[in-house]
């Protein structure tokens, strides 16, 4: 359920359900993960990125996802953003203002 | 769920997570800390601080953060502001006034 696979985990991480979008929002794609290495590998796949630099950030506000540690703690279907080179995070209305 | 991930524990203090944004609002990244002492440590790792002095404030409203007690009480995912000398907290409606 829903509490099970939130709660942080004590043995070895569970695979979390994650969703990923593109700086533009418009691709949104659902993937599993157990550890943020694993999510940057399925990224790297489902958006085709192979050899291309990016990062991941939360969709929400645009905070950097670095860390394993960090990732660990983010809750099932967290939203990330993946940005590539010269692209940043804007929030959802910036966005809105930007494209017209 | 959410709230167990929040609950601030009532034993050894769990990593949790934390927000950490520069004064300009630019850069946000996730990190854990299990303690303000913690906190402050990777702050001087992720942002380079390494000599620098620097004090931590809430990015909401500028509270600042100087006892372990306090950071203690503050609920996962709280957003702090990395002050250095000079630096002072502005509102993100202050900021983008000065922006422009």
């Amino acid at each position: 359920t829903q509490q099970l696979l939130s709660k942080p985990s004590r043995d070895a991480p569970r695979a979390r359900p994650c969703r990923v979008t593109t700086a533009d929002r418009k691709v949104r794609k659902g993937v599993t993960a157990h550890s943020l290495k694993d999510l940057i590998s399925k990224v790297c796949d489902i958006l085709r990125l192979k050899d291309k630099r990016f990062s991941l950030v939360l969709e929400e506000d645009g905070t950097m996802v670095e860390t394993e540690e960090y990732f660990q703690t983010l809750a099932a279907d967290t939203v990330f953003m993946v940005l590539q080179k010269g692209q940043k995070w804007q929030s959802p209305s910036e966005q809105q203002r930007n494209r017209y």
